[in-house]
């Protein structure tokens, strides 16, 4: 019987469905076993996780890290992007993959493998996103090597004309049908474009360019429509599809509306969304800066969303991160109002602390909840499942030590590369202590020790009986 | 490092959310550790499991050991009870005890308990259940004794007033209002009383007692209103409740708009209502045989618990096991006609292969959700789990070892002290080779091996968040 | 071309779909035309309705004329009750006619047929309620003699066991089937018995029999259970159903979800649910004057009753008129409280004149709905119609002339024989000014002129075409 | 008293909510009186119509005369268009009036006013199109001019780029918001434009041009996804909106979902759909002609749209008359297939008796019914109620004569100027003996006895209380 390389002793082992107390082995990248204390002798390194959760590692479903955006480069490379994940809980990312101009989907996804594998630390894997639709023939051929690849999710824009994303309907329906022949998942950014862009010129045209016009230039209905016409075309074609960055009380209630019949139509949320509101618009500084895409909602979409995930209708949490700085964002305020901010703004790091603050220590949701949404439904939507995802033998040794009295003042401090957050002052308590990828200890008792080339492109292999039990 | 009592090599260990290939290791009555393959020494014994699926054994949550009815006694004991269902892959049986006639629901409880410690093979909890409701304030402190004693669930009946079950709507919603402040579940048999008893004694005054016209004495909305009311109820007094043996699509409808509301209001159903359907009703033998409460249903009902169990709406499953014989049940209907048959019939053992054949093998439901349903959810619901319902370290070595392709003929053959079964001459595709409770092997390649005695009783205590985390 | 006895001029004349200017000509007890103005010559009797609306006259579908309930008998005879009538624009009523002890219905309904055809100033017709369902068999062939005799809806009660008024679930049933099968209504007071009588019990042996534990005695589900029960019953056999005195909003909600399937199942409230709460009984005096069953309700309830209205959900508008006064209720309320109050109050005189001033001048209803309502509705539903519920050539001229700038004060003043109302001091702007019962005006410019015996018997005749087009 | 012009006698007339015996006087363009028989003395004229239905003149909600689509003038003009309607019981068409590329959408709707007030024998007013949205300022403007003049109702197309009638979201929502501001109805041709137009595209690219493939060109989603986003807007801005020409069951159910809320969204489907299925498009010839949009669809969207009407879903009925005749359709057909077929059909004369042989003696609606969505809803929708839409003193005497036993073959050769209709050969009972214009009878006893020139343009007033009273 060979030494493993690493136990996690005494901790609680938080499953999606329930927790139990066991110390966990690890052998090279993965988990060798689950234990009952006592059973197992010695390894290289022992970790005493009394009284912490040892989580699987979370999954971020949504970022944008070294992809610009409306003319804004982030300043965060995949180095300090991964890093800022690291210390936040965050053991994979979903980055998006959006296709250049003039280039094949394929080469971007290509550019950010070859970089995230030499920069980042934490394991990655992709959305590719069309710019141009208009062959969709090539289209289909992108997608079949896309999948080939190990990338089986595909991301649509609704919206953003001006930026070259915007997908009509009819590429959207024929994007979901290939995608349906090949088993992946279609995410979707829902807002109405035609009302969604021209009320914000409406609204600048008449001078309402002030951050507090913000929420209005993208009221709810932009959202609902879209949804409602995405979980329709996603009915249509029996696509597995999910809507991103879901912000309003109606789109919960629409999507779960699907669900319900029993369609693989789920739900993102993003953490900032279920703490903060649309007062912030008010405010100068954090009202610019925190100008994004949807934007912040009102207190009953807030707890419609909280709502939502308590009672297994918003499936994944995605942290929208895009870590844009300050004084791009005011540069452009100054000139053109909210039109001339780009939108996005960090959150890699938060998100797993301020849930487990908001959401689990409040009694909103479960423990086991939080597992599902962070780790357990991303794998299986994307194809990582078993080896993300869940703590079990075989699989990835992703392992998050969570002490859950630790209490930890969120915001810029606990970033590289980032000089401002919308999460600034929050106190949490409950934060990870280790963060572990593939049996390498990234954050180490709360120090980063991780290295750029550590992580590494996980293929997604998509199993419709796993995206099946997703709850 | 010391050596383990027994090792499940190289099978497919089935979580209720996902799979994965492992060894287990049990020592004494637990499961010390789950392993890649490799990693573990040796063990006392061993099984290899390849190409077989290693479940969480089986719950049933609903028999009827040992407890006569309508004044007729099943001949099986419990050593014979509990033998049938450990060949069918049962290890745990939630049994009905009610209350005689003039004495404490406790002393039934406590009579089973003894009575089954003795004779059971495999482990048990119980339901209680009134008889006598005149005096709430007894029944009050006999709940509190019962949740004490570790019986966390109180079955009601809304009908067989003939038969003194029968709970009047105000002693149900008291009986609800004290088990909400224990936290317990109410567990309900839902059937009109006034219009279900009356409809019999009308069409048998028109001389219409033969079995075809069984189910017409208990239409489906004599069902689907009771399981409103009760529903309604349940959302009233805020208690844990769920309604046995549904047989209707109406009372799936009306238990899931319940549930969609994040209330913890349960569904079970039974095997039978998956696989039979009130034609039987009109064949001589089998038809009088299989005179149950609720009847048989349509093709519509049928297909509507199939997808209610899919869609997260059917949560548990219980044979509702009553090991009535032939001949009192045909001396009654010669007598009577329905009028004189006991309802109820066995079906402890069939459950897991039936399903595994006609739910996983077809495709209609996923084999994680068959092991939410047989076996996670149940000790959610019962108060038993981590200990039973979950193949982790530390839990119960409570384990059936299910060969998929293993073939086999359902019928009394495969019963102790049954002469006939619904599921006669049935085939199944799937079949339990070893089950384990406890860590002791009562059936070991297929040869039962257990013994009088060998099983316990398991006290149930309840976790509200568990509760919370059923699907 | 003969002379009209009556012509009402320049009035607005109100249908239930639409208004217009015109001239009614009335020719003995019909309506004989109705004109531009300016096409007909004279008449003996001319009314200038310049700036009144034409009314058709309000049918009250629920009052308790000389009917004892619950030990007490209403001081106020049929002729005193139908001048109050009158008064406030009622010129048919549906009175209870509750089956005597050891007496066939019928008996009762001929009684009342002669007392009001001497007594009534107003044209009457009558729901027969049955006391006795245990011979099913004489059940049916009242209902069929009653169904001759020209009363098609019988009432039934879920509740009132200790008043005999109680019917089981199996005799609502049976009555439902026998209904169906002439085409009748079966209205409804629907209250679950079980828990509501025992619930007051429960209250009063803890002392709790102040009049502000009235509500708490009859809480919204006991309502609620028992219209989920009656729609599902109605559904299920088929037959015109109503629930009287619908007080709360999941009642309404309820009956929508079976309205929207195309089921004849209706909703009556009453004008008191629309204008008070349960507040008033914290308070002396009236607190206990108004223990009605149901209670008052909350501000939640009431303005769903109201949006009930407006979205055709609730169909029809009844008084529960029950003419008690102060006296006995107190001398009950000193002995037991709560419980010794007969449940009931008046109200056949305000609804129209409270219902146009809180509905239709504040917008909450048109003036259209105000008569489908009062009017239309329960004459379709009683077979009435188009003899009553309409203003057309060939109908019974019933008319009221209602001066919509005239402004009174509500209360006991305006009747006879009652020293107490709900409505004391309200303000009403709109009030009729004339009265008119198949050409007889009972109420002449405010001045009552009838006599006893005015009223007639006026037999239903179901059209089921007809109920369909009620909304 | 003078004498009348016209006395209608001993007919059943028909109201929106009953139906009662009486003789309709009319005395110059507007009825006089309404009365019992032997109640007036004479007359100029007088019709009997023992044992005929007397209707409120049929008011067709969406007729294309004199307006050339897709290329293709209809030969019919104004004095033959409303020949053919007159015969069929319409009195009032409302036509669509489409903006010419250049100039003003009021330039067209004038000049439909004078064609039409020279050419046409029945009444008439319009619904403006615009073509062009690029000035929004220039269509509110319009917007105001249109109502001013007296045109309440507005069509947006969602569909039709490539023949300028395409408006995008954002055009639609202002215009939404405009015609709210005015209490004007915005109607909606529903279909998703990007998936409609480049399903054909791709249809006919791969060859699949047959007729047979009409209906997969526009499958059943493409007009449930337009409905979907028409409602969320028309809820969002709180105008009076409907769909027109609903054809599928999808369609029905969302406007219901809407309507249900209390919202003035309405439903429109056209008889075609009602009668016909999309097997019609294997035939030759009629499957060729019968190329519309939307094309016709299954008999499960049949029956949806029919039981919609029964419950008050549906509320209107227009023919969407076009009357294109063989020759061009068919050189279109055999040169591009259905992509050369100029989309639409005749079908102005068939709609009432039709429905009252299929729709009322079939049981499937009520007469009253049928009366109310012919006739009172589009009046009241369009702002001509109660001038028309209702037999009553001082409405306009626009009445139809319709004998209930009347048979009559149905097809071309009852039409001027049409070589085809889909009805050919349908064997209707009912059909209309009068048709009679503001006292001017067109068709008298079944033989045209009009003139071009009869017709006067009504305009429209709107009352937002009558549109509440909308069923």
């Amino acid at each position: 019987m060979e030494e493993f390389d690493l136990i996690i002793r005494n901790g609680l082992i938080v499953g999606s469905h329930g927790c139990y107390a066991g110390d966990i082995a690890v052998s090279g990248e993965q988990i060798a076993g689950i234990f009952k204390a006592g059973f197992i002798g010695k390894a290289h390194r022992e970790i005493d996780a009394t009284g912490s959760l040892v989580l699987p590692g979370v999954i971020d479903t949504h970022t944008h890290i070294e992809e610009p955006f409306q003319g804004l480069t982030p300043l965060e490379d995949w180095t300090a992007g991964s890093r800022n994940a690291a210390i936040g809980g965050v053991t994979t990312t979903l980055n998006f993959s959006i296709q250049d101009p003039g280039k094949n989907l394929m080469d971007k996804i290509r550019e950010h493998f070859e970089r995230a594998g030499s920069l980042s630390c934490i394991d990655f894997n992709f959305h590719g996103v069309f710019t141009d639709y208009k062959d969709l023939g090539s289209v289909r051929k992108e997608i079949a090597e896309m999948m080939r690849f190990g990338v089986p999710s595909l991301k649509v824009f609704t919206i953003y004309s001006a930026d070259g994303l915007y997908a009509d309907d009819w590429s959207m329906y024929n994007v979901m049908m290939e995608m349906k022949k090949h088993g992946g998942f279609v995410g979707v950014h829902a807002e109405n474009m035609s009302i969604g862009e021209q009320m914000q010129q409406s609204l600048a045209s008449s001078g309402k360019i002030h951050s507090r016009y913000w929420p209005m230039a993208k009221p709810n209905f932009i959202e609902a429509e879209a949804i409602s016409r995405v979980a329709m075309l996603a009915q249509e074609t029996g696509v597995n599809a999910y809507v991103v960055h879901t912000s309003t009380r109606e789109g919960v209630e629409i999507l779960s509306s699907y669900r319900r019949k029993g369609l693989p139509i789920f739900c993102e949320t993003c953490p900032h969304f279920l703490f903060f509101t649309d007062d912030i618009y008010e405010k100068p500084g954090i009202g610019v800066w925190q100008i994004i895409s949807p934007p912040l909602r009102k207190e009953a979409d807030k707890e419609r969303l909280w709502q939502g995930i308590n009672r297994n209708e918003v499936s994944i949490i995605g942290s929208d991160h895009n870590a844009y700085q300050k004084g791009p964002k005011e540069k452009g305020y100054a000139e053109k109002g909210f039109m001339g901010v780009s939108n996005g703004g960090p959150g890699i790091l938060e998100g797993l602390s301020a849930m487990y603050t908001g959401g689990v220590r409040t009694g909103r949701i479960t423990l086991e909840r939080l597992t599902q949404i962070t780790s357990e439904n991303p794998a299986k939507m994307f194809g990582l499942y078993p080896r993300k995802g869940v703590l079990a033998p075989g699989s990835d040794a992703d392992i998050v030590i969570f002490d859950p009295e630790k209490k930890q003042i969120l915001g810029q401090h606990l970033y590289e590369s980032m000089d401002w957050t919308v999460y600034e002052g929050m106190e949490v308590c409950g934060f990870p202590t280790h963060t572990i990828v593939r049996g390498k200890i990234l954050v180490d008792d709360g120090d980063f020790s991780g290295n750029a080339g550590d992580g590494k492109f996980i293929p997604g292999k998509m199993d419709q009986n796993l995206v099946r039990t997703i709850v």
